[in-house]
């Protein structure tokens, strides 16, 4: 990829505080461009920082921000200016106080419910593509690209309107159809590849090193290391939307378990810049039992994730060979957390608790998130008289047939008030 | 209905500003109460109001407000401490500058959309119903219901939910899956009518002046007069995120007329109370061809609205008697803006124009403004000069059966460079 089409200095202005990438594994340090796998020991890059030193004027600076991720653009990797340029604005979304739930569940301490439903194409997938859209404008790219089954492919599609890029999403074939028209309403190319979803993850590895794939900007291959760090504007937020401090625990879904050590990463910097004060906290992961490599690790105690062949009806969760399952598992065992799983069944229920509950309709991973809340208390796991924050990463609009089968009319009747009365209602 | 149930002094206090409901017709005024049409001439009644007269103030406290409807709560028939209040938020979504949209349209003067499918549950409705819902609170009603045929059935239970009502809402029994699971899943009882819409709406009013109906709050009969009043809101926020100013155009799509005239009626009242400078503006709605009685009165040169036997993809606007017709006639003549209709195959077009120009996926109801706003261009009744703001009410995950058909994947290819480059798309 040309990392060479970008000079250095107008590269280190326009990525903000960032100032390199660093291997999670090794600490080998690169300058920042579109690579994400370590030359030394093959460990993935992230992003490294030199933050400002003062919490007042940073706090103040991000109080005053916009209502979207950009509030927080002193802590990633974007210009300073990027409220500025097209994009869709995600994040800021609702932190809802849910008492309802908490009631149900037992929770005395507190629970909120982080909703990115709320987001421009309802996923919190919004978040971390535009961060990848930002590195590819400074990159110079000018197609984005993505393998998804849904959720991302809709993101980036939408994203690469707003931002001026073309788009070329790649998805397996066989795509549920509502999926399909999400991915390509935007207009972008869309390319059904016959075969798995590993399948379009080797095949978009084989046209990143091709020269095809000159000036393609993968926001989940090539660009990862800044998109993941999307994933920290929900720790930011939470705190923030707390009064800036930190939650007791927080549940968090589990895919490539990117996003939960991302919202690791951004409560520490939120520690170490002194915007939070330093107190103990708990993260929690949750999986679908027909897909669980993190979660039967952690219950294992081993270290390493054994694969698995993903079979759930959390289609947006189900990565049998989650990239980042090591770390969650470090994350969960050093806080105090747990990683644990609910089946399919579960998941429908959880769906429902929470809509009944809080008025908030959640796609499967959210069905999984609150499913596995609920486990943890009842198996002791998690301390119900401490504050808690469940992550809702979709909206239920998106898996409508996963409730649909269980979720009808209460009552059939003709228009009279007798055949009213007759179905019991009144 | 029970207006007595609450003594005149604490009514007046937690409705705000507002001090009674005055008969749009003859001008009759009656107390605040569960009641919707005037006792003299069975006109609409709606809310009037005694606002402060302090623009300066006003427009501090707004902005130092919630980023939600109730930063204008004292312009609603709310308390003052709404907020405090359990309920969905809504409001305060997005105004998108759609400079994109604006090229291909030829619109010069600077488009805007403001994209309501930010809301809770992703329609324009949320900002209705919390209305309705504060209002159903200080009658001390417990029931909330409505006759619909989806968007605001799924508003309802949600709403009903956070707010901790009971909800019983009715659908005619035919209504597509999706639309009915959107409907149920929040939990309250879902009553499936054996007919049409109308027959849904006659039933319910049926309801309310029988002993069963006690104490239930049907958004959109005896809550109406303070349900329509949420509509102001996107009036409110349209000109506060253009800086406190009003637009030149604006195009609003119209089911019962309701939301257009109340729209009207919000920035009058912002010219009142000085909170932008008065200057021209002109109102545009937007019909489907397949229910387009107020479109067809408009270019008849008609007062009156014919009604019309509703064909049309876009459902949440297929009202063929809408209430408020007249009043939009009234509205689109005095300002010099018009009433347009589009056919379906239009509707579909516009949907995937907004969405590959701005990366907003609106339902059919947005398809039909935006649809209808290109129409107003190309016929000249529309100037692309002047400053316009075009609303999408809903979200494209809602009406995904408009697009489908039209909407696939641009190749499906083998997973290979070969097959890539043979498709075309490298």
């Amino acid at each position: 990829m040309a990392v060479e089409t970008v000079a250095p200095a107008t590269r280190s202005t326009d990525f903000g505080n960032a100032v390199a990438l660093s291997c999670r594994e090794c600490g080998e340090r690169v300058p920042l461009g579109p690579v994400f796998a370590c030359a030394v020991c093959f460990g993935p890059l992230e992003v490294a920082y030199e933050f400002p030193a003062d919490p007042e004027g940073l706090r103040a600076r991000i109080e005053a921000g916009p209502h979207s991720i950009w509030r927080y653009a002193p802590l990633l990797p974007v210009p300073a200016d990027v409220a500025t340029k097209p994009n869709l604005d995600p994040g800021f979304t609702k932190l809802v106080k849910a008492d309802r739930l908490a009631r149900e569940l037992g929770v005395t301490g507190g629970l909120h419910i982080k909703d990115d439903s709320g987001n421009p194409t309802h996923s919190f997938k919004d978040r971390v593509v535009a961060i990848a859209v930002e590195a590819a404008r400074n990159f110079g790219l000018t197609t984005l690209s993505c393998s998804s089954t849904g959720n991302l492919a809709g993101a980036v599609g939408a994203a690469a309107v707003r931002a001026g890029f073309k788009s070329c999403v790649f998805i397996p074939h066989d795509l549920e159809s509502g999926k399909v028209v999400m991915a390509a309403v935007y207009g972008g190319d869309l390319v059904g590849i016959e075969g798995t979803y590993d399948d379009v993850n080797r095949f978009c590895s084989e046209l990143i090193g091709d020269p095809i794939g000159e000036g393609w900007g993968f926001t989940n291959v090539n660009l990862r290391p800044y998109y993941g760090e999307g994933s920290k504007t929900l720790a930011y937020e939470i705190c923030e939307q707390l009064g800036w401090r930190l939650p007791d625990n927080i549940v968090i879904p589990i895919a490539s378990g990117s996003q939960l050590t991302k919202i690791d990463k951004g409560l520490q910097e939120l520690i170490k810049l002194g915007l939070v004060e330093e107190k103990p906290y708990r993260i929690y992961g949750a999986q679908a039992a027909g897909c669980n490599p993190v979660a039967a690790a952690f219950k294992a105690g081993h270290d390493v994730v054994r694969p698995v062949k993903p079979d759930t009806i959390a289609k947006s969760l189900a990565i049998g060979n989650p990239a980042d399952g090591p770390y969650v598992l470090d994350i969960a065992r050093r806080t105090g957390g747990a990683v644990e799983e609910v089946d399919d069944e579960q998941v429908v229920d959880a769906i429902k608790l929470l809509a009944r509950t809080e008025g908030i309709f959640a796609e499967t991973a959210g069905g999984v998130t609150i499913g596995v809340l609920k486990k943890l208390i009842e198996t002791g796991q998690l301390d119900p008289a401490a504050e808690t924050v469940a992550i809702n990463t979709g909206d239920g609009l998106k898996t409508l047939d996963a409730v649909a089968p269980t979720t009808g009319p209460t009552a059939i009747i003709r228009p009279t008030l007798d055949s009213f009365r007759e179905a019991g209602l009144a």
